[in-house]
């Protein structure tokens, strides 16, 4: 189905969706919806679907395809799934802008799919004169659809929170817990035991035993998910306030967490069993932590893991037409690019491969460091082992002062995050000092440790969907597309740019 | 059209199309081909057509798209057909590789849509063993049809280059404007006057007076190109090796050489009077040397200019279907990117919008300071002035030294090219460096001085196609399209990438 055609069926996939989208674009004009007059309609036309699949990439863009593509194919040995799937999906290219930034944060994004409004960086489905907007999981569960949420993320982080929660600012997770409680969400899998737990929550509420109370079987571990039989569950699989482990050190390190792969195959049955329909989230959360992080081996293997998801849910899809699959990245972070190395760039493709022999990210290299009290010849011999290349002194002197100076367990836990991502991005640096000349280095280098504005790949799937041209859309008209298939007739309120602005200045 | 409609048609696009992707995609699989089988057929399926028009963007991609969408709708206040003109095409994902590299060249990249062949970056259609393969203006030429190149950058540079000439290395710019006389190229318009000039030209040979003896009208000004009424057309505007100059410097510095727009209407009625119909490549080119010199006020700038002449093209496509508009960059570089700009991201706007105070490329700037022996007091002042940020003592006192130290007249003349390069790109540093904290800085930084391995956009248009989703293609296949659609059966010779690797390590 092209454009055309899409546009034709617009016209007929019901009020809701075109208003959505429409009132919305004439806020801050969608640049889609300026251009090219796309009414938001859905590419189903006025034919609904019983389900709804979203998977999100967080942090990752069209650069971060070309290395992993590279990196699967000629390391991995297994092409991505995602490349043929870009080419036979009704694809086409997303702007990620928040309500006052061109570029968004990740709460902001989702929002923007789930409400079919832009807001504030940092917000979660609120206006920032604390006006609340309605997610797309609670629509859905109005219908009688089940839910579900799924992220390599913490399970409260912000895409995943902003299709169910409503808060002032992202960081609120301890209350987006609760919130998860009460929204009756019926899968919810991910990291970040911290905000569950009533020896670290501030309330010193017992997030696990209320949601065990309310019916969903609690696990934290790849084996009580496998032996786990109950229709609702909550599976939060990091310590702390951690994410779930990269999947290089999940592949490398030994950790015992499951992969996404493994959190979708959970979730699928569960939520295929409801008679009505189901609309979940999965989230390849990592991605974005790896390029904030400039840790391109964790990036890559995140790929990896991505799109052995994508695979199941592909197949989930394959042989039913009452499923639509979405995915799109929520925005590109880092910049990092695969840059042409040596003379005539002849090195590029024998770095790459070598880059293959990373064994660790980052993260895992400062918690396996930290504990020891290395010396600088132990960081060499550790950093060498996991990475691949000849680390210099001015790098392993630094590193190794790096990780004696920080008493992890002695800091507050909720700060515990912000000094080792801090950390990882020193440990980037002085790495990426460190390879500068060397031959063998990984030729991937980043522009930023924050999101940037890159338009995004986005692709309409399964559902009966043919390949075509979705042209170039607005991150929020994704939400008129899942009310239009979902059968569901609602608008969110609205605000301008320039009143969200004003709030924000008088704030 | 849709893909599957597309591989249907593919079938009876004749045997040049077919055989020629086919074949070099057995070498190193082409990933589009190995995984959705792509034969590379046309989108007209069997149906010819005319003229062909091939507007490469040289070294730009995705993000900076981001930013030049921000940059015409908000500063500039006219937004950019080219985001209508990827909605509404049969649009796709292009894989920019090379031969034995990742990450391609310009001459490597024109080669492989000239040819259907990936090579040796470096060259100009020939293997690493003196192979030449036959480009598509010579194959054109063969069927009776007019034939043009227009840049921005020299006339004689790798992408026009790669589309007439047969050469070793690139950088053979002297031979390479000997081989356009002997094409019999109907008209060649861009810059670097040096290897036309029997002053510069090691030689001494005056190709200007050759050409103008073989019935070109030799042009050298805007003012002598709406002059010229010639059906055969040489224009060579910027002095040396330059290119023309940066639109960003056309606009506000006042410097007397035609845009790209300028250059195209030039060409088009020379070439559409042709019976026989014609092939035009027109390249955008100085995206990639700002981003080369990670200069982003030139780099937008010249994607606004080069906006304006797809403007052209699609005036021209707009009321004809015997006209195949092809459009793709043939490599990022620099990996620029717009990045999320304080807290929340909330300086980015703001900063975006002073961004458009920008009033000279970096290239100006040194050309303007070069000769004044200036004060870091005058430096300061000069650039303030023009890029609208305040420079910091450290940046004035070196760029004064910078630019006082260097006797670009004292040069050989083949050396002021590399030279202005390197100092383009010690400004930037210098100034990046200055601007770090400064809240109204431009909000874009870069991970890279060379190219990248991103995929790139490809939208085809004109000649009756509609929208659709074109998939994930190699650059060779766009061979393949022109071909079939000019009624062209004709393959290269093939090599391997091991075969070449070998060739190569031999040297």
């Amino acid at each position: 189905m092209d454009r055309r055609e899409l546009l034709k069926l617009g016209a007929l996939a019901g009020a809701a969706a075109v208003t959505g989208v429409g009132a919305n674009a004439l806020l801050r004009p969608s640049p889609a919806a300026a251009l090219a007059g796309l009414p938001g309609g859905s590419p189903l036309g006025n034919r609904r679907v019983k389900n709804v699949i979203f998977l999100a990439y967080d942090g990752t863009g069209y650069e971060d395809f070309a290395t992993a593509d590279f990196f699967a194919r000629r390391v991995v040995g297994q092409p991505l799934r995602y490349h043929q799937f870009l080419s036979e999906g009704l694809t086409g290219t997303m702007i990620p802008s928040s309500l006052t930034s061109w570029v968004t944060d990740s709460s902001a994004a989702s929002s923007a799919w789930s409400t079919g409004r832009k807001i504030v960086n940092g917000a979660v489905n609120q206006f920032p004169d604390g006006t609340e907007l309605t997610p797309i999981l609670e629509l859905a569960r109005a219908t009688g659809r089940a839910t579900g949420l799924v992220t390599t993320a913490r399970a409260t982080h912000a895409t995943p929170a902003a299709w169910v929660a409503k808060v002032r600012a992202r960081e609120m997770e301890e209350e987006i817990a609760i919130q998860y409680l009460a929204s009756g969400t019926d899968v919810i899998l991910g990291g970040g035991q911290a905000y569950f737990d009533p020896a670290i929550r501030s309330d010193g509420r017992d997030l696990f035993g209320e949601f065990a109370g309310a019916g969903y079987d609690v696990v934290k571990t790849p084996g009580e998910l496998a032996s786990s039989s109950g229709s609702k569950l909550l599976g939060v699989f990091a310590p702390s306030t951690r994410h779930v482990a990269y999947e290089i050190d999940r592949r490398f390190g030994g950790v015992d967490q499951p992969s996404l792969a493994d959190m979708v195959r959970a979730a699928l049955p569960r939520l295929d069993g409801a008679e009505g329909g189901f609309v979940l989230q999965v989230e390849a959360g990592r991605m974005d932590h790896a390029n904030h992080e400039q840790d391109a081996g964790a990036m890559v293997w995140d790929w990896i893991a991505a799109d052995e998801a994508l695979g199941v849910l592909l197949e989930f899809v394959a042989d039913r037409d009452d499923t639509l699959l979405i995915h799109a990245p929520d925005h590109d972070t880092g910049g990092g690019v695969t840059f042409g190395w040596g003379s005539r760039y002849s090195r590029t493709d024998p770095a790459l491969m070598t880059f293959g022999n990373v064994r660790c990210s980052y993260e895992r290299l400062l918690l396996d460091l930290m504990p020891r009290n290395p010396s600088p010849a132990q960081v060499r011999e550790l950093v060498e082992a996991n990475v691949g290349v000849p680390v210099g002194d001015f790098a392993a002197e630094n590193l190794a002062a790096l990780v004696s100076g920080t008493d992890m367990a002695g800091l507050r836990w909720g700060h515990q995050n912000a000094v080792l991502g801090s950390m990882k991005y020193q440990v980037a640096q002085l790495l990426s000092q460190s390879f500068e000349n060397r031959p063998e280095r990984p030729p991937v280098s980043f522009a930023t440790s924050n999101h940037t504005a890159g338009f995004v790949p986005v692709v309409l799937a399964g559902a009966g969907i043919e390949a075509g041209n979705l042209g170039v859309i607005d991150n929020t008209e994704l939400f008129g597309v899942m009310t239009a298939a979902l059968g569901i007739e609602f608008e969110n309120p609205a605000m301008t740019a320039d009143e969200a602005q004003e709030l924000v200045d008088e704030g």
